[in-house]
């Protein structure tokens, strides 16, 4: 049992590479086989596994997100923090706010094309928490 | 390792916190450190983490998944219960059956905007069964 | 704690069902009470729970995701490996690539009417590997 906190401070909207960060952790907990848990602490920031090896791949989701919850729809009446306020929850919903990795041989099990990624979807910069809990033998 | 099970008597689709139910069998289990975890049982409601303040959050998630997911699609086939049968089962899908939070401290680790929700997805009131296990030290 | 991986071979988009799989895993671990977790290693084929009865609820589901994510849409600028790439990882982001269930009196806890699903968003055939982990005691 191991468990870490990190912050990352985002630039707005977009996604933000937490593989390394949760790989570490895995390497420091000493965990063999296991199960390795990220969590953000938000309803407006989610983490989500992606494609890893060509940035289309993000922009395209951004741009699939911005038009699924396009902000300012004036279906929305939260919107005490601007245009992108209930949009953020509605794809934090969407899109979740934790990711859970099988631990093998002592490493995070991510498969080749997969990168662990916060997504900021407030467009504004943000400290998001994030944190991590490795359980197993 | 601790596991309960709850249930809920919703009154037709919408959100109902479960937040307290979930910090209380954490707080049962004794445990400081580690995971909870918590499933819903079927497969027309889910369990979310969504903002817990400002009631018009939920509203107006509830009215884009309304829209997103329209009851009475002429698309579905999957109709013997009626026209919220089928989006009923894609909403849970969209929004997932089940939630892993952190255990820290001795406490259920929400963020302090996060609450947890069970999702109702029919409109006729339900009893619906949820499982929490809580692992750790 | 116990851990197998096993392949899925696909022929093409569609839900396959792992339920069967899943649950000998679980009585194979000789685990009475905890989680397991299934983790699908690719970012083109999800793992969803589903209504496991009727399968037109399996064809309506496929049928709103390609509405959802059109196949081919102009919007999509990573197109490499064809019409079906991009809507691939959308379509695993927003179903999500792992599942994790209870584990009670020894038997993976999945309610009556939920199937555990491999969801294979490509058009064309692929091998998959899924690592199920299974935690408790």
């Amino acid at each position: 049992m191991h468990q870490e906190r990190f912050q990352i401070s985002t630039r707005g909207r977009g996604t933000y590479d937490i593989s390394r960060e949760i790989m570490q952790i895995v390497a420091r907990s000493g965990i063999t086989t296991g199960l390795c848990h990220a969590f953000s602490h938000h309803t407006s920031a989610s983490l989500v596994l992606c494609e890893n090896a060509d940035p289309s791949v993000r922009s395209d989701l951004e741009q699939f997100m911005s038009k699924l919850v396009p902000d300012g729809d004036p279906m929305f009446d939260h919107t005490m923090e601007g245009p992108d306020d209930m949009p953020a929850h509605i794809r934090s919903i969407l899109s979740k706010m934790d990711l859970t990795i099988p631990v093998t041989n002592g490493r995070c099990g991510l498969g080749t094309w997969q990168g662990a990624y916060l997504w900021e979807h407030r467009t504004h910069h943000h400290n998001r928490q994030v944190t991590v809990t490795v359980m197993g033998d």
